[in-house]
């Protein structure tokens, strides 16, 4: 047998065509569930009748010893298995002979495909949850050590008031467990069962798709079997989550990459997650980030080529599809192995506190100047100009703004002599104490909640 | 006045850089959504004990104004209004006075901005919802006439099996189903307040965040200050939604494009939903659904640029966010005209039922002649065989697969007298009668639940 | 040794980091190139009295049994070779000694890898241009035996005008060669030299670039070292033209699927460009148009992610750039394997003449008819809605515009009996003989101009 | 006259679809090219014998009327005129009477839209290259005062080796320069006439397309009509120009906004290009460069977006083709605001050079000191690791590079007294003056030939 499909044609493939055509080189990652998908149809037609009882337990116990060979690595692909099913089927037809026929009863490629492809989604998702938890555990556990670290937080990358580390932690952390959320929002969405649609009109057998779903862990069968043999959402779906964890995953690795500049020096990396330079001894450069980071946008082009490839095809299955896998198979592995080593380097790096304390200059507290007006009753708005006007004075003068003399404050505007309490950094840190705020009592909320999402999965 | 920001600075801005700073062109859209805002805004500083209640009063009733004078469009926006924030603030201030400048205590453009943003996108997403739900509407008005309307279903766009029309309408739906369904998720995700984060690191004054989220009809508070002031997940998880919608009314259009062809003719357009030619005055063009394929591109690029705009970007807020509001205005005008001019366009075209019946050629009835050996217990794979040999020897006659005498049949495989059954259209469809086939009964069941999502909402 | 720059280092590199950092699974495609270039800078090295002409020999000489291994596939990589330049290093000196280690001298890998990369991209244009112009010949070759094949030309997928073949087929080469012409543009930004840039800041050596330049067939040195080490505009440059070569093969693929359609019934795949169905024995499906067309999407998806990867990036090296090759080589490859098989799928295919003019129905020469009248006066705008009257009179009677009789003409516009002479297929192709228009004449031309791009090179 | 096309249509078009199908609030902008474009058409059915002269004489007329209409901003549109083209001829119409109606002879929207497309393109691209020619001189005149202006030069942005400020301009000029070229090959691809093409087949009057493409100041006939009125190669290649354009001004961004963070602090913006806080009162922010970084994203999004439009469309005309000038315009006033304004912020700017230079620290000379023990005859491998080792050592005693003593060195490795010399840092950097090298004399050649680039054009 050289295909499945060969009855009419009295020509063969071109070879090239043929090497154009075959997906086996992607579609083998899905032998595991192609097996399961077969054992659950044999059943579901042996309870349809279509098979007997003795069938279907030789064909299941058939599919077992394919899946074994899986396994063990011992199954032998044929040059004439042109995909994973096909391959399944042609071991199969070795195994038990002729009744492996029997199994494509009532189905078609079309729905065994997307079946498998949504089974395989199914069964990693949750390495892909377990690999992101690991990096927010990481991020959790290092804000713990430091409540109280202060350090200089940016807007445009301009200094603008301090915050603590912890604060800055857990900031990727919540972007993280929406992620996360998008993930298992996904999850519904792909436990939706094709297998029982055939090849676009439905089966003609009358298989039981409810518990056929069920077997096969999905949530309910595919509501409409043209939809189900071209649905492909769940995959373009699959690669945004992808490519926005990338993206948070970059903005991470930008400010890490900042921060272990020779300029911020704010961490420094360990040697086991960082590189060399076969030019200059000198250098310890933050590869790991910088690969997250342009991988992010590698993620971002896979989203756009599987979106490209859907716009205009028309309804059921088109050969176009065959472009679904690979890129869904790319991004999980991408995400598997970025994930782990980020946390690795973030928990091995060592963080400067010195260097971040020093990098917070008194004019960070303006802000905290124009409190105090307002405090004192002076408009926001007027505050926020005299703050502003006694940063240009200091500057003028050439000193920090808590350098200022008494009369120099007093010439700018209603400040007492407790304008000196505003340069205090702690209180500063420890007056945003709102929910979501960078004060260490908020902060230490903010990890609670944070721990209420790692251990509830 | 001429910025919120001008205080510290000597020189005036270059008018280019004006021009290319200013946001006000598109964020005015959010100009009532800013007003709320800020009322809300200032009943919790009230309720912190930052303004009286006689202040807050004061300027509640001059947001108001500034409200009724965006309804009324007589708000006059005055050249130095860099964006929206700013114009209302000066509004402000010409209406009460030096009071408004307490308005802006304790927050930052930053976390309005984030506010008004996401409070739009509440505001909106009901009428995307809206949209989507005519469309499906005359998606199941269309399939209840045409339960028992045969058509040729295709695959690879090669005739392969006989489907309803209602069957084919409701494909459609379900698509669009879940694009409802992702952005009811999405919803949740939007509805987390940035207020009270300020410019990055909290407010520094008492206010009660979860009361605020609560009086914006937000579901909670942001956990994080830092994360809230630049997190754009939500818009560009709300691209990725319309760039789906999109991808959807694609497939349908494609379909709309080829089955009003003449080679087709399936369905003719109305002309109030079809254009002519200036050159060639034969033709009637279906430019809608023509367009609809085409902004399909547009919304994928739509979702493409923010996610590489935002890749790479260090903590908390930078300019390059401003670029967040154009694509999603433009991604919601786009479907806001497109779904219910797709919508009009269906219910007003012409089915041609006899040109579909006319295309369902004998040659789509292979499988169920396949089937028809299984149900004899020919193994399956046997039985496709057998079934394409038996169009392959009809071709070589030259006759319909319908035509071959019995002894054709008798030559080709264990076919009986009652082969002849199997070209019956309508059995075929009806056979196929699992859940999610397209049999009419399974097709009206499908109804049923279609329906329970209409009204469910 | 274990990388090229360990000297500083006194942690070793955690494994998973190892293989998130390594390229050698893709820059070892690279290996002929990176020995090409460190054959020339070891003789550049030579000349600039770096290394004695006997160090240099020997170096050369190693090198060449290193690319001998390569070419036998006998090289042998170690599990510590981090990427191709490690691997080649490291072996250098396995077979010469300490002397492998001067090869370095006054480099980095960073202007060794953006110079291996362009070798390669140098060395491998050839193969692209010649497959784009296996296909183009293969237009060309068809276009010729159908000058006189009349088919329906369509707008809008609507019936629009007759043309010939030979005119739509030879459309396609135009595209092909516009595609060709980009490659060759491109071909001159490639040819620039980063090798003795170093790091950054240029070699510290007294190395002739130029003579460099010219040994290793680059038209000259890269004028900015800071530049040379990061630009990767001919990486993405070329990515765009491989997705607009993909958009170009999925136009003449969708309207393969559409012509091959049994609505259409234009032309008919062989066997050895066509496969069959797994439940559906008598369909035909044209999966490698189908693959070509969804693979467009998938190259617009690799030119996305390393523009997206690019952006943002600061001055010189960072290890983003790392993400470069891997779209590079996934573009060529899908291209040099879908440009052969789609050649060999039209040559093979066998056109239905017959179907083509049958469905040239009379409406088609509405234009013409509108032409008539303006060449006896009336002003197009007129003649147009006269022409467009006659459509409405045809359709409401039920009759083809070519069956109209006399009288039914008189009472539409000032026609005369010689308006018969329209419904002339052929004189209606024929008018169309200005440059570039669907003429016999007009396109024997255009085949002309299209050859002289064929051989010219 | 509501529409150019509605001779055969009873029905009105609902007021939903014409607002969908409508161009003319975009397509307004190419109104002049629409007129020059009727002119030369005009001019050439003259020459062909189709108008009479005196026809010819009073269209063209009529013809600059209009536009002189449109330049004095007193022509009026209709709310009928569904696009420019149906504006101009319902204008011309109301200017000379029936006569207009004969303009349209022979020609259709279709080659006309493109033709017009492509001259406002031909039109604008100089003031795009003039832009970049702009941003280039102030790179260049920047440079001239910046020879010998030491700096750090950055890898990974780690510290790597010093360079000079005017090299690191430079290194931005040859990418925009890269940009320029590319520009000029599309002017060559652009400057193809599709007029006379008419709908698809070509047009059936005599029309002498060469002369009327010199006429219109192109270069050539399009070769192929069904090719020329759905070419949009130039629409996506130009996109793909301005997107690695604004990739380039990302890059310049990004170091921009890094120089000026606190912790570089090696420029300073002026007031006139950058914005303050409404929070915080000392911030200054490079929002100019953050638009110019986060536009690059959007950018990137226009060009996948036409792609996406693109892929999978059938031959010669369809509406979806209407997407694609939206995103040309958007791109160019995009960057024709940006260009001058990175300009002018540049011209502006304060540079800090003992920031700059305090922040060479003696490590950057690794590398020479490497190449120092290379001149003393070790392999450069091995003086790699003995100058990464005198790295370790000096770190572990706290002390600079330059600060280890004789028997430290000699510790080391075949060090003797004048490695002190190495730690000259303008040294360093004369000697790289191979082409293209940081060296003052190697810079100041590169200007030289950057200044024929701008000179020449």
């Amino acid at each position: 047998m050289t295909s499945l499909w060969g009855g009419r044609f009295s020509g063969k493939l071109d070879q090239n065509a043929f090497d154009l055509n075959t997906s086996l080189p992607f579609d083998q990652r899905m032998a595991i569930q192609d097996v399961k998908g077969s054992v659950a149809w044999a059943a579901a037609l042996a309870r349809a009748g279509v098979l007997t009882e003795d069938e279907s337990s030789r064909i299941i116990s058939g599919l077992e010893t394919v899946e074994a060979e899986f396994e063990s690595g011992s199954f032998a692909f044929a040059d004439s298995d042109e995909d994973i099913h096909t391959a399944v089927e042609r071991r199969l037809g070795e195994l038990i002979g002729l009744l492996a026929g029997k199994l494509h009863t009532g189905r078609s490629r079309n729905d065994q495909v997307a079946t498998d492809f949504r089974l395989w989604m199914l069964d990693n998702l949750p390495a892909l949850d377990a690999a992101i938890v690991g990096l927010q555990s990481t991020l959790v556990a290092l804000a713990e050590k430091h409540l109280s670290t202060l350090m200089p937080g940016y807007t445009h990358l301009q200094r603008a008031q301090p915050i603590t580390l912890a604060h800055w932690l857990m900031s990727h952390f919540w972007a993280l467990q929406r992620d996360r959320e998008r993930l298992s929002d996904l999850r519904d969405r792909v436990a939706i069962l094709p297998l029982g649609c055939a090849a676009l009109a439905g089966t003609a057998f009358p298989v039981d798709r409810e518990s056929l779903a069920e077997a096969l862990g999905f949530d309910a069968p595919a509501p409409n079997s043209l939809d189900a043999v071209s649905d492909r959402d769940f995959a373009a779906e699959y690669l945004f989550c992808t490519a926005l964890i990338g993206v948070h995953l970059s903005k991470l690795s930008e400010n890490i990459i900042l921060f272990t500049t020779a300029e911020f020096g704010f961490f420094e990396l360990s040697d086991a997650y960082s590189t060399g330079s076969s030019l200059m001894p000198q250098k310890k450069n933050p590869d790991m980030f910088e690969l997250a980071r342009g991988k992010a946008g590698t993620l971002i082009g896979l989203l756009t080529g599987l979106l490209s490839t859907l716009k205009g095809l028309p309804s059921t299955y088109d050969k176009d599809l065959q472009e679904d896998k690979v890129p869904v198979f790319q991004a999980t592995d991408t995400l598997l192995v970025i994930l782990p080593v980020l946390a690795g380097a973030l928990e091995t790096m060592t963080v400067n506190g010195k260097r971040m304390a020093a990098a917070i200059d008194a004019s960070m507290l303006a802000t905290d100047l124009a409190d105090y007006l307002v405090r004192k009753g002076v408009p926001f708005r007027e505050a926020h100009g005299l703050a502003g006007k006694a940063v240009r004075v200091a500057a003028e003068k050439g000193v920090g703004l808590d350098q200022l003399a008494l009369n120099d404050w007093q010439a700018i505007g209603p400040f007492d002599a407790d304008v000196k309490d505003v340069f205090d950094l702690m209180k500063s840190v420890e007056a945003k104490n709102a929910i979501g705020g960078t004060s260490p009592q908020s902060v230490k909320e903010q990890i609670q909640k944070a721990k209420t999402y790692l251990q509830g999965e």
